[in-house]
């Protein structure tokens, strides 16, 4: 229930009092003046509030969270959603994906990325890190969605040195253009794709430009059993003592998959401050065959927090969902059902997220980013509420968020987003061109 | 879009015809005249029935689907989504489930299942196999709410004569009362717990009366790798040779988790021409670290078929979730990721679901069941729209169905279904005030 007419929330920010909404601790109010921040929050702060609000949305028992954090993907691989599955992961990518992605275009990737935008603000997620191609049009569209991106550009060099003159020219370029932009939502990041895919020089370049300019580095690590062996036969050493030896390694890197990190390995990257990504759904899809050592990890104090991977290896970008499958199986593959517990999960898509992704708290505290949702109480996942956190990762869907705040923004309001249609409609047909493109050369 | 007003359709059954819906191989009409079947299917049959149909829904291009079938569940144990999670599995039942369960009533039971029932609606299952407690108020429950079920007792004797006569009546009882009901969408089932619940004297009884009044067996088999080693200890053999050596399998048999089957058990369940419903999320989460041999079953020639398990362990009844967990998690555990692709995944909910619990076919033939449900297609998780069958497990969860008809009758209509706000209450003050009488004893 909102108490003016709706037609132009979504166009600006405006200031907003949110009553009555559950934050696990009880009933509070939520006060967002026209800055991206939380200004007020605590119980029955209404009175102190309704005279300035332009908007008051009545939350009615709703369970509000900090909107979620993706600390993993490739947004525009949402184009390429269910184009092809169930496949040896080498088949997969070389007969499939990758002849493709060679065909990707930029307005591709506008397009696909405003999908996935579209689908992570109806699923609660107004934060994600992405890896990709093309990715001045991927800010584009993170502009106009209104949800925050770290973006990289996928550094891959093959230990060729003229790719790697390119790759690093595609890096400084992207920085460059989002320096430019200076939109406080989208921040860039530097992006060297894999120990196996960037040659060590790469790597160093990397870790130096992302030091330089003071930005995060994002990078593939240990998914695979055969990365780790073709890496220990190559360099003599695992892959995070390689990367550790490149300076890859710090409190800004957030690095993806960790599958097959060993104890010695988890210990490094605890002792400097990486996140560390787990992006259960798509480990299990390509048979990855070992589960993040999460308890290892957080032991070593690494920052664990939760990604969906690509549309083409999930196949969708539901946080929520990414939850319950992480912490079912951390349960299952380490034979405890201890392990992971609700309230983990949750830290794990929001303050881990958030710290991974360096905009802000990911709490609900006054001064912390407006970036937070609405939860539907009244559905079947949320009844009973004997425990918000359990019903949260292991009942709901992220069809349960009926309200996104991004930047103290609404981006989504009881399920309506405005313009989801053309999202919609230009996507499909962009994937639609995308495949016939590649058709045509097959 | 409906021509006439809507407030009757979900009534009674009417005569509808469905237009332009997506059956995976293209647009078909669907017409279904007052009767519970499948009056006729195809390409622009709207012509031919018109001028019959009572309601005209409008499909425009949504996916059309068998409704699906839950083959194991405790409905009523919706009550409990929540109230304990992330325990060691001995500890959860006996310091948690069990105490409470000691309170439940009829009617708690009866506002469980029409928790159940209704968040089953909501997510497009339309049959589910039960075992419970106080089953007459679970039946008068699925009467409401319009879907199917067979309903089974949970019979437990733990070796006690005394135990087991009042379980044989109990199990008589409510054959007679369903018998009595003469309701087409409610049957009885026999409903052994588990070969380490039940005598072989009670085994054997489960399986004679299952034959004397032509019902199915709904049983518990090789959840845990204990309950086989403890079997194994006991009697000598593993636990499908101690069931069939009682009689229990055969092809009206739904056996449930089969966890630690082994090879030679897998070909017996096949000889015997088994159901097996494999329940992926509830055994991640409870941590039975093996997942069912998939691939042996097939091979054999066993039903396999997908269950939810009850909400205490999954915490939800969503079986979109769970066929793609099912895929995920088979996919991970026997390290190939071409097993149980994504059209296996959705036959084991339809096709293999319906045939394990014998209301009819699952699929959508003139003739069959006019049991049917329509997910959208302008929603993320289908769109692009490469490949149905992969959207349809990978990307939607449950709240991608708009619309559920079951033996002819509209039960959700664009995700509306009359009366969810009082069963959502009542379900809560039901589940409230259990857990208040087992505090004021504890």
């Amino acid at each position: 229930m909102i108490t003016q007419e709706s037609a132009d929330i979504f166009e600006k920010k405006k200031s907003i009092l949110l009553t009555n909404v559950n934050d696990g601790t009880g009933m509070v109010d939520i006060f967002i003046d026209a800055s991206e921040t939380i200004t007020d929050i605590g119980h029955e702060i209404r009175k102190r509030h309704r005279g300035e609000a332009e908007y008051i949305i009545e939350g009615d028992g709703a369970l509000v969270l900090p909107g979620l954090s993706n600390t993993h993907t490739h947004a525009a691989m949402s184009l390429l959603r269910g184009y092809a599955d169930d496949m040896i992961l080498q088949d997969w990518l070389s007969q499939k994906i990758w002849p493709l992605e060679a065909h990707l275009t930029g307005e591709d990737v506008y397009w696909g990325t405003k999908l996935a935008c579209l689908e992570m603000i109806r699923t609660g997620t107004t934060a994600f890190n992405d890896m990709y191609f093309f990715m001045e049009d991927a800010a584009r569209a993170v502009d106009e969605a209104g949800i925050r991106a770290l973006l990289c550009y996928g550094f891959i060099d093959l230990g060729d040195a003229a790719k790697r003159e390119h790759e690093c020219r595609a890096t400084e370029a992207l920085a460059a253009h989002i320096r430019k932009l200076a939109n406080p939502r989208i921040h860039a990041a530097t992006g060297p794709h894999a120990p196996y895919t960037v040659s060590p020089e790469g790597l160093k370049w990397c870790a130096e430009f992302s030091r330089e300019q003071d930005i995060p580095l994002h990078i593939h690590l240990s998914e695979t059993e055969k990365e780790v062996n073709d890496c220990v036969a190559q360099h003599k050493k695992r892959p995070a003592a390689l990367l550790d030896e490149c300076g890859v390694l710090g409190p800004k890197t957030i690095a993806a998959h960790g599958c097959w990190l060993d104890d010695a390995e988890c210990a490094l990257l605890g002792k400097r401050g990486v996140s560390v990504s787990h992006n259960p759904a798509s480990n299990m899809k390509l048979a990855t065959h070992r589960a993040l050592p999460y308890r290892e990890l957080v032991h070593a104090g690494a920052n664990v927090c939760l990604g969906t991977d690509g549309c083409a290896s999930n196949n969708n970008l539901d946080l929520f969902e990414e939850m319950k499958i992480a912490a079912l199986l951390q349960k299952f593959f380490w034979n405890d059902p201890t392990i992971l517990a609700a309230p983990a999960a949750l830290a794990m898509a929001t303050t881990n997220g958030a710290k991974a992704l360096g905009f802000g708290a990911g709490t609900l505290t006054a001064g912390a980013p407006a970036d937070l949702i609405l939860v539907s109480n009244r559905i079947p996942c949320n009844t009973p509420l004997h425990n918000a956190a359990s019903n949260l990762v292991y009942a709901c869907s992220g069809a349960a968020v009926e309200t996104t705040i991004c930047a103290g923004r609404v981006l989504m309001l009881e399920h309506e987003i405005p313009g989801e249609a053309e999202i919609l409609a230009g996507a499909s047909q962009a994937a639609a061109q995308l495949v016939k493109r590649a058709q045509s050369t097959a």
